[in-house]
């Protein structure tokens, strides 16, 4: 049997793109927490060269022989495919390098200049547009960025959809199709679910806006990511204007917040999220760094850890039995008139809003949705770029009831697609919910797990999540993970279930919906 | 005539190196600022890519058969050597090239592999070593590391002494001839000043050492920075354990120091120093960023811009003039009783230790001394490594009538000879002189600069010290460099005439010497 150490030659050969790419991610990070704002011209050259050394490596005649030794060059099938001659972890590491260099060869080094020019242009251009909530003025390079995007499609080459070929970047394997397939089942239910939810009298969660001392809640959010088993001796956590994880290494990985003295919840809520982004970072296996056996899946799995502990977790009742006395006596002042429930309800306030990243739980992946679609029809030609911001609002009125007043609520909130980071929406979504299925299984293999965490002992779930999923880095595909973890594919039951009897619950808005049980309380 | 435009291909080809190196000086930067303790094994290999990828490119057959377009490549000699065939940043360009890619040709890689993992496996031993106060125990390595820099020297090549190709490293065109001419007139005139002055009655400095709020001492050094020009737009400021200064390009320069509640000097004078690296590093000419006319002239001089701010304006009357008073209303208790004179002389007061970073003015070019002639004996061949230790108490007793009780605080106290760096201690006693010899043509260039500095104004001098030094990157040698800004060679004269001068007023002790003016006190 053909083993890892077969590989060896290769591998050896992709210790300097990992290296390479590393350190890019540093320069990255340190644009983003501590850069004096005079370096970014620089830097933007700096990165711009570690990443053309990196990918003229990963392109290299090197790479390409070597992977001719097992593989048809043009498919990626290996020349011995039978059962039992690779091992597992050879045979995923081959498949999965010879992905990026198919898709890194495929793109011809002029194109990428030239996409990366205009998306910095875009980007550049698309602050200022925004700013002014001017779609006109973000019109000519959103036009470039899409007719570059389409040519990418071409490139990388796709069955069905041009927009197969984008998504497949951040979710290899996701189609179109069976995203298409997945909102339609989400809408069904969710739709409904939020009209009940919205004609319910909402919680009051203004004594979350009172005054929180910024130092105190950094603090607080440090607590609580120790307790999550995030190791500061592997890791860090520091402030920027977006929060964001990053890593060089499953021994380095850097976590970001942001702080808002007036807004309990951006903090304490950044911390949960980006913590499980890190968990996930240093759960790689240490071993397998420098090949994609030692990268993460995909972003959608990525998403699945940050939105397990954001949500799952961090806006569960257990959670708080075990944090809420500890935040109390941090902020004793602005919490003193607000006992468990009253917290617990007003950081689980559905509020339809413009604003995605302002969205709660269920009005999410409604904001995904629209997004999804309209990105989707750009790609496939169905929408023109001009057209977009009215296919924008009328979005945002047929799912969440609102109507922007600017372009800069609407249209022109993301900085997604000034980047050319068309297909990247979906992650967001998908990463929703395989969060929940993760988590429903992970309370069928734990005992006792939610009285666990009401005691505030989160690391049998970090253990779980670092033997089910972590240390596999590339190992399975997300389809492979998920029936491996939870015994099937990935499903939108589990979680329209746990939304609506979370929110069943907790607005006395029970499903009508026949066969299931409005009355069980997920994360009791 | 031929310009830089003709270079133009070469230069092209050094961009990625620069950029590499950029990087990689980033990644040391946050190794010693924000790294966390587990990331260090991934970032050394990390570090160690990029280095290892910089370092081939530099000896490519390309940059070869560039530099053969115009060099004879054994001796680096222009093809076309008469004055006026080339400009002079074009022929300082090329020299300038020459001299890196015939340095790094000259070292087999296997060599250099051999060398750095030598070294820091000796410098982890070393850290035991100094810990425990045991030679014995270090001794193996530093035989291994004497032995291997004993065999660089003869990969460098060089006339007269193998220690000559070690200094070339850190100050090129340096000889071991011209520097021990040089100490001698240094220790001829400091042994007897220092006798004089630790004869007199010492001031009173306890009160430095009494309770200073850290984050206050980082804000007064701001403050001073600010004062300075140094630009918080393309710099920082940050703690760390040792201080440094690192640049990643003029527009990103990063300096630390360090600060103990109950030691004043630590944080203010570190800011200072590094302050005037920071200066250098920051005015950099940044249109020549990528080639060696945008890069530092040598650790000599580099030094002499630190040494510059922190003693001949840091440790002067006039600074103080402006500056104790915000001093005092940042630390209105621990200073109460203390005026401006008593400050004054007390970070001017001299005491001979045995520890070279505590050292005074007077006493710092001894410790150089010492360090120099073993270093050097110890390459030529006339010193045994195991005898080191009676060398180094040796000599302490002759220049600073100290005997050292145990090695810790003796020949193990300084980590360069672990990490390689032998012939790098000369350069510190260079910048001693040449600051000085900078700053008395300043006081000679800029009207009243002494009153400038006594009304807090800094920026005339910063000014003058961009246009005649800091711009010009590596276009002239330093001995060319020194005979542009101040008429002469490095001399140690002004050196001597500034400390006989000070020290005789602060303590009374006119020097005795023949037709030199004693009572002149060059910082009034």
């Amino acid at each position: 049997m053909k083993t890892l150490a077969t590989l060896e030659p290769l591998i050896e050969k992709l210790r300097d793109i990992y290296h390479l790419n590393s350190a890019a991610s540093l320069l990255s990070w340190d644009q983003e927490t501590y850069m004096p704002p005079g370096g970014g011209v620089a830097r933007a050259e700096h990165l711009a060269t570690l990443q053309r050394l990196a990918h003229d490596r990963l392109v290299s005649p090197d790479i390409e022989s070597l992977l001719g030794r097992w593989l048809d060059p043009a498919t990626g099938r290996p020349l011995e495919p039978e059962e039992g001659a690779w091992s597992e972890p050879a045979r995923a590491l081959l498949r999965e390098v010879w992905r990026d260099f198919n898709r890194a060869k495929r793109l011809p080094s002029a194109f990428v200049e030239r996409l990366g020019r205009e998306c910095s242009l875009a980007q550049q251009v698309w602050t200022e547009a925004r700013k002014k909530s001017d779609f006109a003025l973000f019109l000519p390079n959103l036009r470039t960025v899409v007719a570059l995007k389409r040519e990418e499609a071409e490139h990388l080459g796709y069955q069905d959809s041009p927009y197969d070929a984008l998504l497949d970047t951040y979710e290899p394997g996701t189609t179109a199709a069976t995203l298409r397939s997945l909102f339609e089942s989400l809408r069904a239910r969710l739709v409904p679910l939020l009209r009940r939810v919205t004609a319910a009298p909402a919680p009051d969660d203004t004594f979350l806006y009172r005054t929180y001392d910024p130092a105190r809640q950094v603090e607080f959010g440090k607590l609580v990511l120790t307790a999550m088993g995030y190791d500061f001796d592997r890791g860090r956590l520091d402030l920027s204007a977006h929060p964001f994880t990053t890593s060089f290494h499953p021994t380095d990985v850097r976590i970001t917040t942001r702080v808002y003295e007036k807004e309990l919840p951006a903090c304490l809520f950044g911390c949960l999220h980006e913590g499980g982004h890190g968990l996930y970072d240093q759960g790689l296996d240490p071993a397998r760094y420098g090949t994609p056996l030692g990268d993460a899946l995909s972003l959608g799995i990525h998403e699945s850890q940050s939105r397990l502990w954001e949500n799952c977790v961090g806006r569960s009742r257990p959670f708080w039995r075990a944090f809420y006395p500890m935040l109390r006596q941090t902020f004793p002042e602005p919490l003193a008139d607000v006992d468990l429930e009253r917290f617990y309800a007003a950081i689980n306030r559905v509020k339809p809003s413009l604003i995605r990243v302002e969205a709660d739980e269920l009005t999410y992946n409604l904001h995904i949705m629209l997004r999804f679609e309209i990105e989707r029809d750009l790609i496939e030609g169905r929408l023109a770029v001009e057209d977009l911001p009215a296919a924008w609002n009328e979005a945002v009125r047929e799912y969440l009831g609102l109507t922007p007043d600017r372009d800069s609520e609407g249209v022109l909130q993301d900085v997604h697609w000034s980047l050319g980071a068309i297909g990247y929406f979906p992650t967001y979504t998908l990463g929703n919910l395989y969060a929940v299925q993760f988590y429903e299984q992970a309370t069928r293999d734990i005992p006792d797990l939610e009285g666990e965490i009401a005691a505030g002992r989160l690391t049998a779930l970090k253990t779980w999540l670092n033997q089910k999923i972590h240390r596999w880095g590339r190992t399975f595909t997300a389809d492979q993970l998920a029936r491996r973890v939870t015994g099937r594919a990935l499903s939108p039951e589990p979680f329209l279930s746990y939304l609506e009897n979370k929110y069943g619950e907790l607005y006395g808005v029970p499903a009508p919906v026949d066969g299931r049980p409005a009355g069980r309380v997920a994360d009791q």
